[in-house]
């Protein structure tokens, strides 16, 4: 039943007064859409800013998909939430987990409290490896883009989504399947109005072209007139990102790389650390498993310090910390990463070893991210914000507090204090 | 009279057994060239580097022009040389003081040292302003594209270069002015075949269009075919930049400025404190005077703590330091900066207060430098080189050091130890 307040982890979040629409645009470097608004491919949003609130925010390092997804939908950093990568290893089991299984999750997401009080919550996402996550313990409609002709009422809430939508289900690599999402969103609304609509992209633009490239400006230039659609409908709109983007190639073409492995089995003995790249995930071609963020479990007798210091001394290193520093800066579950954390500079991605990296399905020089240096994303909503103070650290995943707390609701009645 | 080694600021330098040609590409945030490679726009650049070095360095802070040309040739930051801005206020004579004149310098320069030994030195910049303070003390070739049909002997060590170079004298405000100061490079090098060339542009395109947009991409094409040239004669060639370069404007393409006179106005009282923005020059058009760096002179009574700490509590503020912080940080003379200094984040720009800034010449929205956000330039060399640990924090100015004591010659004779 409809409530004036939920507290989702710690938080209170209003019931929302028109229908809520959060976007995560993945892989959206801010300069996406200053560069295309620059260019005029995005008339919605270049109108819709000045009468709206143009924030900037900060994401979860490691600035990687799921993590911040799951951050945005839970209002919590993985701390809280406990996704702090696809996947961490199980030092005891000696495995290698895979954390796109909705039992790693620690929290309850917003969506999910809004919907056992009877709110009307709608996500679709790009890919389906989020859609797990994303639907858990939630009653309402969930499905993915990649997967929307198997959806059924008992599983996704609707029955085959893509003839819903109306169109064919795209390749998962593919600018097509994020607007897909937005064609499915546009009609979700149309049907079912729902007060929380969450809709999530997949960055396989970003990874090949950089922003105010004329292949990146068109697919903005598409997502602008889906917003435009959507903004229509009189929704509270909050765009965001999941991460930012860099590129990480050099004069060759070939991907800037550290390989981290290597590395440690020149100094420590061959296999003794082991290094996992929590990018790593099934659909690897756009990035070849390259990103700036890396965290290794070291053997019981190693000098901890001594290796944070010889890799803090590289010239590609920004961070080089161990367990319990990299969780309380970064904000990350300490029984999921290992011994110590290693972020590249902007320019570098950090591999295992070169043998264990398929660079073959890379058609563009590396762009990626991972690392501190793409943790900046936009928070842009198209109403006034009020109440946020100054000095607030805002965060990617402050979307649905900024959209159910903050933003003002225009062209609504006035409503006296008490009576609601 | 040729020496085998000199020592310039407490740095040693070798002589060179080719020409060194040292370009200084303004505003080159590292994606230019990478973008312009990947775009198939810098034939000679793509394949030089593979055989070469590429490298990435951190600029002198503020990343502006004068201070990052002035570490350039003189290896060293500026609190030995002394120039950290274009200009400064001497709080005394209540008089803000040009920093273009080479009165103000502190230290000498490599050229000038390698020419006092006989070596020939060329210099060339795209605007007169750097000019004077380059050439300081220099025995030689030294001009400005600016102002090159004004040049003589007595002065410059050219008549007339203009007509030397065979081309018209360009805009102030073109791309043309950079090209100009690359053909004049190529012909003093068939001309006189230099010892020391240094080539200095300006960074009018990257103000108004970002990393692989179709114009930066032709810009740094022409710049390549003059490098092949240069390359030809067996020159070392090491290439840098002064600064990087970011948007910092919103969705309605206006600035995002933090005006820093107005806050502090608000804070202490109008006309208290005393807001220096040491981008400003006679040459504003295409920034507006706006950059990520300013200082400010605060009253005696005041708290300046406090005011630090308001400052940092800002979201669009990067560093807030006193005087001596900043000092030591930024390796800056602390009689040339203010009580405190403020570095704003990457999409912000600061300025004093909006009356005084006429963006009226703006006519794409604002990219700009001036931060730590604009640190990171490119370090790249056409030869191999050896000899610098794996550990070190490369600088912009340490490209003569690269140039001429790690490039290892090639396709020259072998010289056994002890022979030179």
């Amino acid at each position: 039943m409809k409530k004036d307040i939920l507290t989702v982890n710690g938080r209170r979040y209003r019931w929302p007064s028109a229908p809520v629409v959060v976007v995560c645009i993945d892989g959206s470097e801010p300069d996406y859409m200053t560069a295309a608004m620059a260019a005029g491919a995005m008339p919605w949003l270049a109108r819709a800013l000045p009468g709206g609130s143009e924030m900037l925010a900060d994401c979860v390092v490691p600035s990687f998909t799921n993590p911040n997804n799951l951050s945005i939908v839970t209002g919590a950093p993985p701390a809280v939430h406990g996704i702090c990568g696809n996947f961490f290893y199980d030092r005891e089991a000696d495995a290698e987990i895979m954390m796109n299984d909705p039992k790693y999750l620690r929290a309850g997401t917003i969506l999910a409290a809004f919907a056992d009080s009877d709110a009307r919550v709608a996500v679709v996402t790009a890919k389906d490896k989020l859609r797990k996550l994303l639907g858990n313990k939630m009653t309402g409609i969930c499905f993915s883009a990649e997967k929307s002709d198997e959806t059924t009422i008992a599983e996704h809430g609707i029955d085959n989504a893509a003839k819903f939508v109306g169109r064919a289900v795209p390749s998962v690599y593919s600018a097509d399947l994020s607007e897909f999402v937005f064609a499915a969103g546009v009609r979700l609304m149309e049907r079912d109005r729902p007060d929380l609509l969450y809709l999530s992209t997949t960055d396989y633009i970003q990874h090949k072209h950089a922003p105010g490239t004329p292949i990146a400006n068109d697919f903005y230039r598409m997502m602008d007139g889906y917003w435009a659609s959507l903004d229509a409908t009189g929704a509270t709109i909050v765009l965001t990102a999941d991460h930012g983007m860099n590129s990480k190639h050099g004069a060759d073409g070939k991907p800037n790389v550290l390989y981290l492995q290597t590395l440690l089995d020149e100094w420590l003995g061959k296999g003794k650390a082991r290094v996992i790249l929590p990018i790593t995930d099934p659909y690897v071609v756009h990035h070849g498993a390259l990103g700036s963020f890396a965290t290794a479990y070291l053997p019981e007798n190693v000098d901890i310090a001594d290796v944070l210091k010889r890799l803090a001394a590289r010239r590609d290193v920004e961070f080089a910390l161990d367990r319990k520093g990299a969780a309380a800066k970064f904000e990350l579950p300490e029984d999921r990463i290992g011994d110590i954390v290693l972020v590249s500079r902007r320019e570098t991605a950090i591999g295992t070893s070169p043998d264990r990296h398929d660079l073959s399905g890379l058609d563009a020089p590396l762009r990626s991210h991972g690392g501190v240096s793409e943790q900046r994303v936009p928070l842009y909503c198209n109403r006034p914000v009020e109440g946020v103070a100054a000095n607030r650290r805002l965060r990617n995943f402050d979307a649905f507090d900024i959209a159910l707390n903050h933003a003002v609701a225009i062209a609504a009645p006035a409503r006296a204090v008490g009576q609601r």
